[in-house]
């Protein structure tokens, strides 16, 4: 494996995460150089993580002769012009989530790296946890039958950064804050290659003196039949919500990334320090979460993204992902003015879904609706009669 | 208190539910009369529960001289005559959910119950849990602040009695046989004075070869601008989900009925016995429900509405409250119909909500969007100028 | 069913709960006279709870015309008295736990009753709360084999009313408040045919400045081999953790009673109202209980009592099972004094118990110590030789 | 950070684990020949994990001139010649969990690295999991006052090969595979300078027909005034439970590694492939675990471990600890056979330990025994007159 030399852009809550990830453990990779916007921001950075350059010129930094890979870490709106920049240096790019503000602009982005040939990644942490893994793999590998529902939840108090709050800068609310997650998990879920058809959303501004949502509710219509519902909040109280939970015809999957993962805490005044993202108590019951940038995805999603350049394959996230996610939260957008189902709208690479099965079985010429084991170990059938339509129970021998 | 002499009509499932919280306990009261359709079952039902009579002819068992309530626990098609009768002998009437299977057929019982001046109560038992309770009064006292959303989901793998599955006794799917169940919940906690505006509901046929709906998904919009959530169905997979989750502007609550209630069996093989409603596996790792007619509101609810009668006031859930139900489940299925957002149709009682309180603080002249606590005790201000439209941090003390 | 009247003696807090179950629901049963030691409180709490008559004098209310069973929900100093109060007024007697301050003085009180030939019911909760009736009759029906370990914790910041802390009163601290639940659950899941042999026990007075135990945690042995095991505190910090945990050859229980039952508050600030006994905070993440009475077995308890004596048999819990609590006590704070392994003396009434069981299972001449199902389906045995003692594994077809 | 070069010893269970972990993510350190007692196995290892050269001679393997760290990870009777080779050869050596058989071979081993003034780390993975460092450092921070009590568990169906039920070669059961983990959790809770002063252990075996105990539970008394407990067993049902829960004067901690991690799967039939180590079941309700190397400790461990080595300093876990480690499991199986306290045999370098504090609180001369605080905001104080011994409740402003 070749250790990879970074330009890193961006020295907010997210560049944090990703330099703590990358010089974590026994990592091979280093931020060679960092890029903020503010002098200021880029000497504390580059001090506390060891970083041997910063800059406050983007394109010195992207162009830096000594780095290989240029990670986009900065806020929405300057995602187009970075990643353009890293495609004329003809390097790597690996942007943060939402790829970009509108379909649109991703599409632009998607074009620039296409046509300059460079590998790209899209950095959607929270469909690289470990749990999200073992669940894609699990679901791949048919345990749960059919996928038909996947619900995925993100809600919190609202965001840390002043930016964040600017719909201007970041391309609207919760919905391209928190909402772009969700929508990758439900795809990685039901099938990349299932394609969105059609969105139903709500947005409201609920508790926050803001123009954009500060909560948003939407289902997503795949081909195979399969609905996708996401819930996203700027409005939660008691910590961050994360969760997942699938539906599928043979099987079940819950999974909480945050606020009840097997690590509880008391304290009975004072203070227990930083307990995780988002806590919004020092004190009380208190759910911590061991460590952040394993279990939000951020350790298995550099490694898929640095191996994926070696091995010359995409990586499980790429920037058509991020494309088709923001070709979906447009279709939200346009839903909740419309309140209207609408489309997605967007260029299709993924082929056809089939629709999920279903093959009635049959008994004596009724179709089996459900069986049941009874306590004596015989079973109880429910048969529809397809000539009456009408509907009888008969146990049978188990 | 007075004890009751009760005419027990039908011996399903629920009927079995109904009697065995009447004599459970130390109860005073006593099921007198039993009418089934079949005297082998009426029969059965009778000697099980020590009941001295019963009978296949209906409007004997409602006019039974020596009995003073009526309770209907009888298909859905059955419940207005049921009803009508027990008006007619001027009996209280207690009628199991869903009321009916229109609003339409709702109103006439509601109306029937009315003119003749008779005490009405609607067995929605869910909004009765102990839980529920708890939390109904904690929402009411302001423990959360202005509720926002509300999630309620009944899902499991499908009805244990044929005649659920036949859409043309019980008006519908999992909708009709679950969703009254989540709305009147929903209802519970927005509040029963909150006028439900319309709704947007999918409904599919995934699993199950029948005509009718084995899943839903619905959003309601409330006068206040609270949301309404729903999910049911009869696909399903791992026992029955029991859920609700409440947002609230100050607050949070999360309850499970069934599948994780601080009670699990791991058996390594073989057969733990009767385990819970719907289980759908007995062995492996289990999640029993500790005593389920306690546990699912049935006894609270009858303790309601006896000593409603008693003190001459409403039940918690009124024959009016299920009208209310049937309407919105109306709506839903219009709106599956014609993929809109639908009005919901009724008779509103329940005068007029004001929209969730929003008012913005100011500091400075800026607007605070969100105070945060830093480590060190002070204060991070997220500020808006009112003015440019901008977004800034600032740090104060705490 | 005969309708009970009741004579209840104490108005603290057991007797708050006593009287709530009884009044509470449908039931028949009512007080009809309290005693308490304090004329204010008795005034108090007959208009609370509606009950006809009170009284400060034991002697009349233990012998009033119109009582037919009574309740001892007095200090531990004060039961023998009034057990012999009802034994010579020839009324049935329920006693609150721990039944005695010693096995000496349990013996008393069970001679006393059983001398006069009263029904006698010793009201130990925790053993009929629906959870733990569930489980005792899972275990009683094999589902987890033979119990080979049971492990039943009680610890909570420490009772609300200042006579429990004085050991001169109680005979003891949290040993006597606490343990004698435990023990009495750990006796249900081995069997209380099951001999108590021998006990070690470590005491702690650990944060409280008081001379009893505010910690303890003891070993019981029992005949069958099994091991019993209870943790109880004064010194606990969150709430009232109230766990039971049970091992079988074929199986495992796990019951929370109290703070993960499936009903979780966040509050951001201001106060919930009342969550539950013991909690310790108002803010931030709370977990109540839906119906305390219920959950804390009150309601089954009264059931039983009630029930047993109009079958004329003896209720689940009786007071032999309290004297055979108080001798395991008695052997618990002898061994904490000692630091030995001490001998449980008492008259044992509850026959002899075989070992549990372990019958090697044979392959090709070899002990086969364990299989595991391999991914293939295939399995892998680990065999014993018995002749060089050695050990080996080997894969087998499934 | 220097890239390590490994020889590796061992190919079973825990060489897997070991190799999975430094190849795993970005590491930059590499196994570079890897020492089997079978050819066959060596082969198959270093062809599954990219390992250039394998052997079966130990000696050459520890010796190899491309190795800089000796990692052993054999039975526990090889231990000791594996890491006198290691000393020998003057490389750093880090041996895997239990350090020995007994504190005298530990010893032995402590002594071979002291004198060769070679690095030496104890591979103690759980004391490595996310979730413990995190919860070592609130304790340390104060978090939740002094500590009082620690239960650490660990248990699971037995072993996974045929060597570790030999207690010939493992040096016991149950205790020397399971309880050497959780004794050094206790001790990184109650703190490594808080002298471990005597034990009370009971061993069984109870289910498997073997020589050593499947089964045991100890009591491990400190100078501080707390305890330890941990509960091992190779007969538990329902996987692998591991958890521990830790009580100080100010808070609680309760942590679970395993069986509810917030990821919970439903399989109706079928498989689910792999689901966690020591999983019982490939359908119904199951409990899997995201990143098993991280979640386990190992991924932190071979950091800290490396680091170590680069500043000059110990790691969190040395052969020290292992020897300690050793000597508490010595006194251990000496209690349970001698039914006694024993003592902990060992020549202790870590100082000395203050009593638990516990300084009164005195309101108008009164020992304040508990504060409470009412609904309506004062608080209750249950105080004790030093002077007669009597306790006494009064209500104060808040």
């Amino acid at each position: 494996m070749k250790a990879r030399s970074i330009t890193m852009l961006g020295t907010g809550l997210i560049g944090e995460f990703y330099t703590m990830t990358i010089h974590g453990q026994r990592g091979r990779d280093r931020v060679r150089v960092v890029y903020s916007r503010s002098a200021e921001r880029g000497t504390a950075f580059s001090e506390r993580w060891g970083i041997p350059e910063h800059t406050t010129d983007i394109a010195a930094a992207v162009n830096h002769p000594d780095t290989d890979v240029v990670v986009v870490g900065l806020p929405n709106h300057l995602h187009e012009e970075a990643v353009k920049l890293a495609a004329a240096a003809g390097k790597p790019v690996l942007c943060t989530k939402p790829l970009a503000r509108t379909a649109d602009e991703a599409r632009r982005m998607l074009d620039a790296v296409e046509q300059a040939g460079v590998f790209a990644g899209y950095l959607e942490d929270l469909c690289y946890t470990p749990k999200s893994l073992k669940a894609f793999r699990a679901v791949q590998a048919g345990a749960i039958g059919d996928v038909t529902w996947v619900r995925s939840r993100e809600t919190h108090p609202g965001p840390h950064s002043a930016w964040f709050w600017d719909g201007r800068l970041t391309g609207g609310g919760a919905i391209v804050d928190l909402g772009c997650h969700c929508i990758e998990i439900i795809r990685d879920f039901v099938g990349k290659g299932n394609r969105p058809v059609e969105v139903m959303c709500v947005t409201d501004t609920l508790v926050h003196p803001i123009d954009d949502e500060d909560n948003a509710i939407a289902l997503i219509r795949f081909e195979s039949g399969a609905t996708g519902q996401f819930e996203v909040s700027w409005t939660f109280r008691g910590g961050m919500d994360l969760r997942d939970e699938v539906a599928g015809t043979h099987g079940t999957i819950w999974i909480n990334h945050f606020l009840r993962t097997g690590f509880e805490m008391f304290i009975a005044g004072g203070s227990a320090g930083y307990v995780a993202e988002k806590a919004e108590a020092g004190s009380g019951w208190l759910f911590p979460v061991g460590d952040e940038v394993s279990e939000l995805g951020y350790v298995d999603m550099f490694t898929d993204m640095f191996r994926a350049m070696e091995e010359g394959r995409l990586p499980q996230e790429t920037f058509y992902d991020g494309y088709v996610v923001n070709a979906i939260m447009d279709a939200c957008y346009r839903s909740a003015r419309t309140r209207q189902w609408e489309s997605v709208q967007l260029e299709w690479r993924g082929g056809v879904s089939p629709r999920i099965a279903r093959v009635p079985e049959l008994y004596e010429g009724l179709i089996v609706i459900k069986r049941e084991i009874l306590p004596d170990g015989r079973q109880k059938l429910i048969l529809k009669d397809p000539a009456s339509g009408g509907f009888v129970d008969r146990v049978v021998a188990g």
